[in-house]
């Protein structure tokens, strides 16, 4: 281990050992570095209670500014564009060692989750592309980066396109470049940990067709050449309390046993950190935004669950809030533990599950099962505890987007504001809220032209100011212990056009259709989509962009299976399922709409003469919707009604929670239409 | 061959032989028997003209009569339900003489479209069951017949049940029946011209669990002990000229031959009756309600085609209508025919082609390929002749629905008139109509409870008075010689209750939401599903069938790949689809009520501000919707606006065809609400 980071750790080094004589300085090292590789959040400081419990003050304060400090130049360190073409070089030679004529280098790490940590992102390493989505090749002499239409020209923008050409993932796929640019005889290299076996079996098949040897690496070739790679993210991770959680880990785990039980499975490897965080009812901080540990994790028919993760991370009371039915390794034990399941029936989602397991377990003449993993459903289906919980996360979060919003009201005229001032003001607000954690994800912070980027983040470069007469457009959440929010508002500064009003209102029609729906249980997701894009569809106009994604409980934003979208879906919508409802309207180059609330699947009594079991939604999200962008011509009395006790329970819910002028802003931003 | 059915033909032989001393007894028999194998049409009479072109109008009449009771005959010996087991007892020694130990008995015929002629309806005759779905198995002791939910009340009253369980097709399938029911080292046999490649694939991979041998039978059990077999269908194949199709057959193969360059394939075997009718621009008789020609087709690369269909059939210009590039076979050349294509690559879509075809092909080594038929979507998309003769027809099949309207008002509060006589009074008025062909299907004529029924049949045993104070349910269509109609109305016979109103307002509402969607391009009918059934849903009420299929032209009344249901689609829906919008609801003992309109797929004009190339619905059906059955507290000023300009549009388009009493009857049916 090198870790050749320009950061002066003499003076910290001194006082560790003053305080602690105990303490060696290569594990101090090695610890700083690792907390130096989990995201900045407020929590993450928990961490030195593991190491250092007892600890002065001034170290406490000392500690925290070097980690991030060594946190911020992993980072410089990570995406340095200028040196692509050192580092493919690199890559190259460790090619010709390893005997391999080419290396495919993914974006997602061996947990196959949104996000991954620092010491994972390789593809941002070698080609300085920071997207969500996109994948490299490399062979010997020539080198290509696949990216979606999302990303066709911000990967010209961010990657030298000397050494990697880019591509259309899907029009200029990775196969057809393979095919163009391999020849029979060659060995194509990939690491076991970063691939599903769907996406092998599909390069497998067109590597017979090619007459390509299709390795799979033991030593991922990027990894042998990252000088000062990171370490994996060391966290705390703590118990979630069933005060939040509604049902404790041993019922959860009896229920997926008895899932394993009925489908003739002895066991299910898990992999996903929200399903592992929800089943053992622990919350982490691993990765930005989301309370993860990562690991992974085996329950068994039995209800016994053996998980591999470090103790290092643990909370001095989660062990015992584990229970002995929870058995705690290692990550290097999990090999041994998938050998151990030799001959028997075991679960996995061959979605999310690398090939290096699949072959494991393959080795040990396991029966492979494929299905969803057994946690999804019961996670996605909300308990009232849970339900109760992000009720309560979605006031204290409402009462931080009002004040916001009357923050917004009265500075934006005066043209001072910035999309990043905007989003620092918005986090602090959510700060001074009870159980606030962190945010659930990047601010989507738009003015302007900036607003009609769908997945659009301000920086330093690309900032602007939030200009009279245009729409400024802020997506955001928080994550609360009891609860994650996901709310959407449009609003004009100064006064808007015609266009504009037009268009919310066509936005807005949509939500309330769709927020309003009632449909027999059986309904999917897909089946409602169309509610909330008929009103743009009279004028012309839609959004290219689902219409709701899932969301956890103190877990990630988006989860699945539920979602609302024109893309087919088997999963019908139950209740306690979370949604997000955000119809919206992009204008290139002008400014963008979307309206974001949550909402919550729930039961509708049977009314007089119904013959059906229906379900219909709550609405979850407490702020107001901007008057001046309502176009009442456009509206039907009932829609106008569905405003005016929208805007009435936003009033006496967030009435409470501010006061003065807030207070008063509230009553007239509410005022019935 | 031995038909032993008890019609004495000495007459007509002894007039026959004097006017043409040339005919052979034994042909007109052969002649005879097959005629009568096929459906009656009015067009059927046309196929003596192949035997005796020349004949005296008395020798007309008597062969008609002849061949009508041969007909008869025939039908009432296939339906013999009390002759079961003895049926069932043959099959069994013929089991026994081919040593297998079971075998599995489909509904349907080997073109696996949606009817089947006489000689096929083996389901029939050895159970007696009538549904239009559903298979049997029997095995040395047992026996089982297998029906969905729609048929498991029907099933018990028609088939004896002592011989065949009754189970439920997908609760209680085959595959478990044969588990509980064979035992390893047996043989279970099947006819590979009734079975798909997708369905042997299936019930292979069940034997190979169970240990059973699969063997495909080259005689079918049943046809080798069902004494007097029907004949094959003999029924008159004429050209359906451009005036109606609007693209020659010539056209259409240089199309497919297109699609199967640029698809890398050499041919394409066509099994679909429609297909085949669409593709050559011919219509034949030989099924009930639908103008088609059994047969195969093969379409070559070149733009050639094989087609195996009897020449004995075809009118005397259609030999030279379907030119040289279309070669004429016998059916039992189609097997050398598949035999030629050793080598080729070979399209074929596995959900409508014979297992038989699929195992031939592979013996000739041709390499198959999977997917819809390429006439499919060109079928399916109707050019521009295809619509104004639809619409034309339209106009005057709605004459015909006004007239039966107008004299349902006169008669119906009577008392007198029955499902029966309501269905062949209608029948009348259509036939009045300018090239009327036949009805598109079976007549549902359903008062009161019966309407209730989805997929109801009116006969003499079931047939109901239409009460007052009760609804009448009248869902129908016409083939013509320019266009396929359907259309449901449902009327009031007296006074209806307040919840008939509000029922009948609720599915209006969901017929109009979807008559006046507005979509964009690439939109699938599934997506669309919705808007039919949300003013339902709002009351807890739906209905259990889709919400629209396609619609030929001069063809089936059922046709895909288009359709507006539930259930996932892929395919979009585009400028000249033909699709039905009948939305209903269904009070089970009480009362049904549709409304259904047939209605195609056009662009909309660019609206100011429109940013996508957005579709709508062209309304074809024209016919009163019964004013008293609509609640105007249910329904929105645009809705209302929708009703008037419709029954604007019904009285500007009907009101010429019409005269007198019905013509002023129109007017008051009509008026604006």
């Amino acid at each position: 281990m090198s870790q050749n980071l320009p950061i002066d750790l003499s003076e910290l080094e001194r006082i560790v050992q003053a305080e602690n004589s105990n303490i060696e300085i290569s594990q101090l090292h090695s610890f700083l570095y690792a907390a130096a590789a989990a995201p900045q959040r407020p929590d993450n400081d928990l961490i030195f209670d593991t190491l250092l419990p007892k600890r002065s003050k001034a170290l406490n304060t000392l500690l925290v500014e070097t980690r991030d400090a060594i946190r911020d130049s992993i980072q410089r360190n990570i995406l340095r564009p200028e040196k692509t073409a050192d580092r493919l070089s690199s890559l190259r030679s460790e090619m010709t060692t390893q005997k391999v004529d080419g290396f495919i280098i993914p974006l997602n790490d061996e947990f196959h989750g949104e996000a991954a940590p620092a010491a994972s992102e390789r593809l941002k390493w070698l080609t300085g592309f920071t997207g969500s989505a996109g994948m490299a090749a490399v062979l010997k002499d020539k080198a290509a980066i696949f990216v979606d239409g999302r990303y066709t020209l911000q990967v010209r923008q961010e990657v030298d396109i000397e050494q990697f050409t880019p591509r259309h993932v899907s029009d200029e796929p990775l196969s057809a470049w393979l095919e163009e640019n391999m020849t029979a005889g060659e060995c194509l290299s990939y690491d076991p940990w970063l691939h599903t076996e769907n996406s092998i079996n599909a390069l497998s098949s067109l590597c017979v067709k090619m007459g390509v040897v299709l390795k799979a690496s033991d030593k991922n070739s990027i990894d042998q050449v990252w000088e000062d790679r990171p370490k994996e993210p060391l966290a705390l991770i703590v118990p979630h309390l069933d005060e939040f959680s509604g049902k404790n880990s041993a019922e959860k785990r009896d229920e997926i046993a008895g899932i394993l039980e009925a489908s003739g499975s002895d066991a299910v490897v898990h992999t996903l950190p929200d399903v592992i965080a929800w089943l053992l009812n622990i919350r982490g901080a691993d990765l930005p935004s989301t309370p993860f540990a990562l690991g992974f994790a085996i329950t068994h028919r039995d209800s016994t669950v053996d998980l591999y993760m470090p103790q290092q991370k643990f909370s001095s009371d989660l062990r015992s809030h584990l229970g002995n039915a929870v058995r705690v390794h290692n990550r290097s034990e999990f090999s041994a533990g998938l050998a151990a399941l030799a001959d028997k029936k075991i679960r996995i989602d061959p979605s999310v599950t690398s090939q290096w397991i699949v072959t494991q377990l393959q080795a040990a003449d396991a029966v492979i099962v494929r299905g969803d993993d057994p946690c999804m459903l019961p996670k996605a289906t909300k308990n009232i505890v849970e339900i109760d919980g992000t009720r309560a996360a979605h006031i204290r979060d409402g009462a931080a987007i009002t004040k916001f919003l009357h923050w917004l009201s009265v500075e934006a005229p005066k043209g001072t504001v910035t999309e990043l001032s905007a989003e620092a003001k918005l986090r602090s607000f959510r700060e001074m809220g009870d159980r606030f954690k962190d945010v659930s994800f990047s601010t989507i912070s738009g003015a302007g032209a900036n607003g009609a980027i769908v997945h659009y983040r301000a920086t330093e470069k690309t900032n602007k100011t939030l200009d009279k007469g245009n729409l400024y457009l802020v997506d955001s959440g928080g994550q609360y212990l009891d609860g994650t929010t996901d709310i959407t508002r449009t609003v004009a500064i100064g006064t808007p056009t015609d266009e504009m009003r037009e268009r919310f209102t066509l936005v807005l029609k949509g939500h309330i259709a769709l927020g309003e729906a009632v449909f027999p249980v059986g309904t999917t997701g897909s089946q409602l989509d169309t509610l909330a894009r008929a009103p743009l569809w009279k004028y012309g106009l839609d959004y290219d962009h689902g219409t709701g994604h899932g969301v956890g409980s103190y877990l990630s934003v988006h989860e699945g299976p539920q979602r609302i979208s024109k893309m087919p879906s088997a999963v019908p919508l139950k209740p306690g399922m979370i949604l997000s409802n955000e119809p919206g309207y992009y204008k290139t180059g002008e400014y963008g709409i979307r309206i974001e609330n949550l909402v919550t699947v729930v039961s509708q009594p049977k009314r007089k003469g119904a013959e059906r079991d229906v379900l219909e939604f709550e609405t979850l999200t407490f702020a107001p919707l901007d008057h001046t962008l309502i176009d009442l011509s456009l509206l039907s009395p009932s829609e106008i009604s569905w405003i005016n006790s929208y805007h009435q329970a936003v009033h006496d819910k967030i009435s409470p929670l501010v006061d003065g002028d807030v207070k008063d802003w509230l009553v007239s931003a509410t005022k019935a239409l």
